[in-house]
């Protein structure tokens, strides 16, 4: 089947993070969605062909509805932000009988009603996972992911400049005013930064997530925001000797009397793991009445991020392009036809740092001998814990955290480390993983 | 539009679950998907109807098979368990053309590859979101919501009965055993619970997350796995003091040479979120190449949340049983013309607890000043924080947490307080939400 053909409007920070991701992973895009997705128009006024290897074989033009208007177009991306000319665009865009896909909150929340009217009406798809917290699929996963349930409240941290904010005053002690300044040097925050610390942004997101939770139309001018400005060092230090952290949430909560959509600094457990999202990095907790709570962390922002959202939507618009049951989600994400024979790894191959608990003699040189042993085998010591032995006895407990090593490689030091005579029965080892992101 | 039929295998746990879900939910599902979805005809052998307001007026039987050949039912519900009969049932009901929704992930890791190569010649769907970590939508956002990532590794906590034993453990420094026959009292635990803490049932959901989220085929018998029943109070304590936590975690890893899958206890550093993860709770720990690393939170087992899963795969399958674009996911997860007029609260008409921040006279009196006001308009306060005043000044900050009250009241009270001779300059107020789950 042919490639599916998008045109794209904006080549800034998310429209070439959704060129990059798209070229980057073309197979493994196409694997999913039974054909290629490929970006063959695009309009930006500017941009850095450095930065976009292989855009030299798009056509680019400075000229946005020249893209809405190309017959030869089946999706328009609009990544251009703000409600003007976005709005005019995307109206354009329907009327000629495409589908849309937009990161574009500030549009969606103030005038999705007209949008959508208008997407309904000429039976086209307006997709906006990216609109809402970045890459995390919140979208998706409230509006289908949650579809058997009443959803009661919504709670997220969905503007990263305010939390990285919140975060380093807590963490630094530091004041807001300071903070803020070095945010926006390091580029986190804007040069007019009133959308986030104010609560604008997120008033944006949150008029959206309530919608789609709760089933009613997006009514941004009643969501009441305030922002973090006001919140001093001392506060967030007073908060936390009372057992809370400061977060910029918004909440969307269904009560008997109506809705409440409020955006604003707020108290929360330091138990929760909402409370411990920290930096730039968004979650969103929805409590709903048969699955219970629910919570979808990620990154809210960034261009890699945030075309990882446009592009799940580009995958969903394409697969409404055919009736065929071939179009569905496959079965294991990936077409029948396209699985590969990865090989699977014995254990012996599988790589991880290990912790090892053994017994052995309180005497001198036998912390050498195992050390010598896990040194052979290049197996390098992050930590050692050696604890008094217990009242009368002879043996004591020696822990230790190593680096990553195959696990081959440990299983011949562990049989040797357990033959030693200084060594009294098995070494415990549990494997350990740092979990990192990058 | 006729409301689809469903056919439900199993009355126990999940399938009870399912029927109450679906009908106190009816109308919010109906919304949703456009059109009813109905409970026909179920099979159990046994059940308690007092458990299942409504059953009497579905069809009951004791014969899945029943069911499965009903030529009324669209839909077939498999909620029995275990590998036979389900797999005979799936197969059959797939083989009359019906859509199937299961939750037995025992069944789609062994047999998984054979029931997906029959949906796809018969050209009907298998849903399996419940199989893995119950109501976190994680399927769905592995396989739709990442379509644009290349995913590079997945860490799950992802059996609660496993992470309930560590959790215990850790909290009241018990024994493996002694917890594990508090959870089997408790019902966390199965009579046999070898499935569970020997990491079975983890190493199920493993081998189907690997697949979605690498494109390779069903291959449990290559799950490396091990359980907990050797991780001792000593350890977890040992793995505390090197601020790590011991977790239950199914890991897949795409490396150069092939592919990880291995179920084991393992150390994490404590301030990673998933660390944090506690008690019965499942969380699923994706990295991928666009969005970096995202987590997903929630109940992974009990009747309703595994029944949210399954009804969300209802509503998924019920969209494809017509192609017109009205079948299509709603821009706002309600239809257009089921879309409520919910009133939105005015901020003075919501409730929320409150942090209060002033500074007042170092004097007897001016905290029960204060604390009459609050009291005078129903505001209970919860803590009280007062600081020395710094050195050489006669005003002292005078912290309060309050409990949940009107912001109306709220307002009143601060503007009383600011009046005080004794409390100098604005009242900051902040509010404060418990986000309790329950």
């Amino acid at each position: 089947m042919n490639p599916v053909r998008v045109g794209l409007l904006g080549l800034g920070t998310v429209g070439g993070g959704t060129f990059n991701v798209l070229r980057r992973n073309a197979q493994e895009i196409a694997r999913r969605a039974g054909r290629g997705i490929e970006i063959t128009y695009a309009a930006a006024r500017e941009y850095d062909p450095a930065r976009l290897p292989g855009i030299e074989s798009v056509k680019v033009t400075d000229d946005a509805f020249a893209v809405v208007d190309d017959p030869d177009i089946d999706i328009v991306v609009e990544l251009i932000g703000g409600y003007e000319p976005a709005r005019e665009l995307v109206l354009k865009a329907i009327a000629n009988g495409k589908h849309v896909v937009t990161a574009n909150k500030a549009l969606i929340a103030l005038h999705g009603n007209e949008i959508f009217s208008a997407a309904q009406q000429r039976g086209v798809m307006v997709a906006f996972e990216a609109a809402v917290a970045g890459g995390i699929p919140i979208i998706k996963a409230v509006r289908e992911g949650l579809a058997g349930n009443q959803i009661e409240w919504i709670a997220g941290i969905i503007n990263g400049t305010g939390n990285f904010i919140l975060t380093e005053m807590r963490d630094k002690g530091r004041d807001f005013a300071d903070v803020l300044a070095e945010a926006q040097q390091l580029g986190y925050a804007e040069a007019d930064p009133t959308f986030d610390v104010e609560g604008i942004d997120a008033a944006h997101k949150l008029t959206i997530l309530a919608s789609i939770a709760f089933g009613i139309p997006l009514q941004f001018d009643k969501v009441y925001t305030e922002g973090i400005s006001y919140i001093t060092r001392e506060d967030v230090s007073y908060a936390e000797q009372l057992g809370y952290r400061i977060k910029h949430l918004g909440v969307a909560r269904r009560t008997a009397a109506g809705v409440e959509l409020r955006v604003h600094p707020t108290l929360i457990p330091d138990r929760r793991l909402i409370a411990n999202v920290d930096g730039v990095m968004n979650a969103v907790l929805v409590k709903a009445d048969a699955v219970g709570p629910t919570l979808y962390y990620g990154a809210g922002a960034g261009a890699e991020p945030t075309a990882s959202a446009v592009v799940a939507d580009l995958v969903d618009v394409t697969r409404t392009l055919t009736a065929d049951p071939e179009n569905r989600v496959p079965h294991l994400a990936f077409q029948p036809d396209a699985l590969s024979d990865l090989k699977i790894l014995p254990v012996e191959d599988i790589e991880t740092a290990y912790y090892l608990r053994m017994c052995a003699s309180d005497r001198p040189g036998v912390l050498a001998d195992i050390t010598r042993i896990l040194g052979d085998r290049g197996i390098s010591i992050e930590a050692v814990l050696q604890k008094e032995p217990p009242e009368g006895e002879q043996q004591v407990p020696i822990i230790m955290l190593t680096r990553v090593v195959r696990e081959k490689q440990m299983q011949e030091a562990i049989e040797q480390i357990e033959a030693l005579q200084s060594v009294e029965g098995k070494v415990t080892r549990i494997r350990l993983e740092h979990l990192k992101s990058s």
